[in-house]
């Protein structure tokens, strides 16, 4: 078991007012967080974050299907809506996860969903088990409830489900667990469907709920990633998925599956956050989704072209400018490539400096453990959805580079 | 003083795992909140909200905004951005306030920014003073901090200072003090200049902080409101706005001039809860109003016009149909009536039942006290902003057949 504290930052300045105990556990970036607060290169390649690409979001049909919907009369789109969300919209996301259209909450996008999630959940305090490695601002979320954490080994098939059972079996008892089910991030692999199974009947036996945060679920490369049936029928799973890497970050658009006994909760709490969301991007997006059936889907066929190219040229290109140096997997969806270096001599931090210095950021492996027993400091988490493919080259020829400063 | 508690409802139902403190203090809705969930008939006058009208809003110009904004390379309006808000439009808002832009953070709407202003500065169970009669939601809002509360009485010019004061000096201390400045909800008062300046000093002398909740300000009727300097220049003022009675709810988007040691909380909260607001919603009102630098100003000249009509329409047309059986003012701003019963011997409970059977749906003033020693009981808060006039004729009207159900 390992608390926040032990990974955890100094606490933010104190403001001259008395400091709630709410804020006091709120801790200042480190890390993963203020990578990007760094001074760069002008010309740097950014393989920092999980950023959808311009060029497959589709801005002329929503520009359409705002005028659309700012042409109806009485302006439903600018008025109040309900705190669940509103028509056509949330409908439509039941559709597609399969479930009543009462257990669609639609939120701010994905890390909301995880935050009302944490908010309605857990007790100040509570344990939770997590990632290991972990998305590493689930943690920060995890402040919001000053939380302890239960690291849980993740592998190439995602989350160690034995580990978890071993842990439970030894008396842990976490309040909540939280694993990205589908393209784990940093590290790639996918919860085969038996484990999903598995995942939510320990769950029901010991009384906990899952967050399966699914971000990256719609971006898969071959075949459809596994389904979500175990999470979506069981009252001991809040499952979290976004609009994000789909439709576009800035919308600030995603929705979570709740089940029906925790949705007074959300709610309640919901409604005295924010009211709901923005009721005339849900306009917008429910009318883009809905006006024309095929233009969601069509979309994400360009976007999983577009990423799925993106991926084998990065893990091409690694291979021929670092021959050897990089252990790699070919994404099966998703936004990030996870390679390890192969050589124990390589000083990663050294080399995410001269990374820097030749021009190339990313985030190195060692922000990415919820605990100790992992091999993630020999890894790169190198986020290529955004880049376009010669770009992605020269970031290789840069990494190789910076590789040679410390082995020539 | 008054607990929470002796005005709440029953608690939520529990959930089949354990309930948050949190949580906990969350209670259904009761009176004001469920007053919109009674069967009405389908043609009944909706006296109930403060909602700008459609006519005012400018749609078309917010679809141009969002075709200029979805055109530009890169794509930036559907992109990740800054917790605290985007350029222009912080620049802008900064502009308006009168203040530097490190102080602007851009929020969800009003009733978000108090959220974030309750969560950021109150322990829970905190005492917090607050406007008698108040805008009810904001007590719910309190119960994010399971606070405790401490009446103010608000008369015609606000809230008042030497009742503050008396109860400061018997030895209340208040963590938060709760007011609306312009034109109060539901009580229409306006704070005048010298008594911002007291409330000021004495938040200042006695360590509390001002949440002053200003989302009616713009729509004034006569002369300009009072100067928000007071307000704006101190460390013990959280100053609350929102574009959501000029430019429509539905956005779901306004602001807070926050103090400067306050900003490292509030932005770590928000961090942690929701990221930032939309993006997307942000640069399209960004857009509106710096690229026709008038656009915004006239819409709320055409607004405050419109409204200013209504409230005089409504205030004649209720001294027309039940002569001499109300005290009315005629509001300087905003979107409420407040007519007060000038006969003790109506019961306002059967006229608000009768109301409803004549079709016109109000809130009751029995809704808005947040302690005793009110006659709130004897008012009606009566939202004419979106009513066509010949409409308030027909509600003025049918309250007054709802009237002589009881005198004649």
């Amino acid at each position: 078991m390992t608390t926040l504290d032990t990974l955890a930052a100094p606490p933010l300045e104190p403001a001259p007012t008395r400091t709630p105990a709410l804020i006091a556990a709120l801790t200042a970036p480190k890390g993963f967080g203020d990578a990007t607060l760094r001074d760069r290169r002008t010309d740097a390649i950014e393989l920092l974050g999980g950023i959808p690409d311009a060029a497959v979001l589709p801005a002329s049909e929503l520009a359409e299907a705002t005028a659309r919907v700012l042409s109806r009369p009485g302006l439903p789109a600018l008025q109040y809506s309900r705190t669940e969300g509103i028509s056509p919209l949330r409908e439509w996301i039941a559709e597609r996860e399969g479930v009543s259209v009462d257990r669609i909450v639609v939120t701010n996008g994905g890390f909301h969903g995880l935050s009302l999630a944490i908010q309605s959940t857990l007790e100040r305090g509570d344990l939770v088990a997590v990632d290991n490695p972990i998305f590493p601002l689930f943690l920060r979320g995890l402040e919001l409830a000053d939380a302890s954490i239960l690291p849980i080994r993740v592998g190439s098939d995602g989350l160690d489900i034995e580990h978890l059972r071993d842990e439970l079996r030894a008396g842990a008892r976490p309040a909540a667990l939280y694993t990205v089910p589908d393209f784990h991030n940093p590290s790639q692999g996918t919860l085969p469907a038996e484990a999903r199974r598995e995942l939510v009947d320990l769950a029901e036996h010991y009384g906990f709920i899952v967050y399966a945060d699914n971000p990256y679920r719609e971006l898969w490369f071959g075949d459809a990633p596994e389904s979500v049936d175990a999470f979506n029928s069981s009252d001991h799973v809040i499952h979290v998925n976004t609009f994000t890497k789909t439709l576009g970050p800035g919308l600030r658009l995603g929705w979570i599956v709740v089940p029906e006994p925790l949705r007074p909760a959300i709610t309640a709490l919901r409604s005295r956050q924010d009211s709901h969301s923005s009721t005339f991007v849900q306009a917008v997006v429910g009318e883009l989704v809905t006006a024309e059936p095929t233009l969601f889907d069509s979309t994400l066929q360009r976007a999983r072209r577009l990423y799925r190219g993106r991926a084998e040229r990065l893990v091409a290109a690694l291979e021929r400018e670092a021959p050897g140096s990089f252990e790699t997997v070919l994404p099966g969806g998703g936004l990030f490539l996870w390679p390890r270096l192969t050589d124990d001599a390589v000083d990663p931090d050294r080399l995410a400096a001269d990374a820097s210095a030749e021009g190339v950021e990313y985030q190195r492996g060692s922000f990415f453990p919820s605990g100790p027993g992992t091999d993630s400091d020999r890894h790169l988490r190198l986020a290529y959805g955004h880049i376009p493919e010669p770009q992605l080259d020269e970031a290789a020829a840069r990494l190789g580079r910076a590789l040679r400063r410390q082995l020539d």
